[in-house]
């Protein structure tokens, strides 16, 4: 890793994109995942979702979630995902000051996930953007970046033209997402051809990539990454999708590799295990199930 | 992956590695296996452990299934697992021409695993040796080469010693493995400065790094892999010791790489599915949960 950022920043989605599959868990557990995952180090959390709560059951209260988190101390940032004009302004009420959008790379998945045209989605961003005004950080993720269970492959070139018209449209950052874990190290450093690094990635381990994919990108520069705690998460939209990337598992390979996230592995441990609790089932780590590379066999 | 090896050459350790921790199949399905394996493109099959079938009950039963294999056709090589030289005289006696032998680079794991020191087990390799002749192909395996959970992380340079030493013994090539999955892409590269990229690797999946683990040591140059189809295996002797890297992973994540591997993934992924149902649970691969990347959603 001698050309590796010396640094990553990780953006926790457990308490967004983790729980948005799962059954429904109280306001007040959401609320404390959050102060924990902040506890362990992590300096930017996607705390809840503006959404239907007809469609994604999970996130409904996103405003109580945010009324009812403790002021964000100096480096913490706490994020919201919002999916149109409409919700950009509950967040805005709810008092936050920074958002992500989705707009996807797929036609098909597109209409499927938000019932709008790659266009009419794109639509949006300066929608979104006309209501919150300038002060607000407005991060685009590019969903469907390295291809979909309907197109198949996805240009490149066309990807990053997309995320171009997001920043025309008013995005402050982008991130681009492999929402169906159809990216390989190949299709990571093609991407970033045309885009550049200063991006983030977003990785779901549909197929067990997510690591290496990640790691790939580190490697060709990239700092920005969302992961989920437990590797929680998967689109109830597309057939296919798995967890997100766990992050304990890649904390436990950056402590490894001398890149550092500032997340406390053990703490963070402990917050995966209650996790598994609240959700009700094993989450898909492989870190949090055997433990770190440094645990030692007890006899 | 522009630097990597155009072609890697896959050792298939399923029908050992693999099956060793499970209940016993019957020597016909061992058989069967091995020849659906080799049907799918793969060259080099670990096909069985003429170890003692107290100790390892799955394994009993070698030089049957070695009996009812067909010929191996030119460029197919058949390799079996012997613990000492006893073990070495029954698979020559079985008819085959190509062995492994391993040697722990942690002195506790080769006490439990072995029964033997880590000196007392390389002085097997030179018994091995003078009982098969120069003619067979003699792998020394070095188990925990990245570290054990007795003793922690375990110097590169000492590893390499170690190899050397087997080589002097009469090893014709080594494999270096991860026996409890606690190599990172840093230890890979530490480990390669010191043995040089002509090696095999044989990575385990217990902390969900085996691939970027591969695709590290790809990048640097190795092109020889021990996995096993499903991502079967784990040592009975090593506590959190996990599955093997999966083939069809990797065969997947090479095919998107460019870098051919003469399996056929389609071919490889039906054999996987029969393996689940002959060891009567689903096997680790991720790609054989979800499919192929270019997999389409029906709809």
């Amino acid at each position: 890793m001698t050309d590796a950022a010396p640094r990553i920043a990780i953006r926790e989605v457990g308490p967004r994109d983790g729980l948005q599959p799962e059954t429904p868990v109280p306001v007040a557990d959401r609320v404390a995942l959050v102060t924990s995952l902040v506890a362990a180090g992590v300096r930017t959390v996607e705390v809840a979702a503006f959404v239907s709560p007809k469609a994604v059951p999970a996130m409904a209260g996103a405003a109580d979630v945010v009324a009812a988190l403790p002021a964000a101390r100096p480096g913490v940032t706490y994020v919201a995902l919002v999916p149109n004009r409409r919700g950009a302004e509950l967040a805005l009420d709810a008092g936050l000051a920074a958002l992500t959008f989705t707009v996807s790379a797929s036609e098909t998945y597109s209409q499927r996930n938000v019932g709008m045209s790659v266009d009419e989605s794109l639509a949006q961003v300066a929608a979104v953007r006309s209501v919150v005004g300038p002060a607000v950080a407005l991060d685009v993720v590019i969903s469907c970046a390295f291809g979909s269970p309907y197109e198949g492959d996805i240009a490149p070139a066309d990807v990053a033209a997309l995320g171009r018209r997001a920043v025309d449209g008013g995005a402050d950052a982008l991130t681009y997402a492999d929402t169906t874990g159809v990216a390989t190290p190949r299709r990571v450093a093609d991407l970033l051809a045309e885009t550049g690094t200063d991006v983030g990635f977003h990785l779901h381990d549909t197929r067990g990539t997510a690591l290496v994919n990640a790691y790939a990108a580190m490697e060709a520069g990239v700092v920005r990454f969302d992961t989920a705690v437990g590797g929680l998460g998967g689109s109830p939209f597309a057939a296919g999708a798995g967890g997100n990337l766990a992050t304990e598992d890649l904390v436990h390979l950056c402590d490894d590799l001398g890149v550092t996230t500032g997340v406390d592995l053990d703490r963070l441990l402990g917050v995966s295990a209650w996790v598994a609790d609240l959700v009700g089932h094993v989450v898909p780590s492989r870190v949090a199930a055997a433990g770190p590379r440094t645990r030692r066999h007890p006899g």
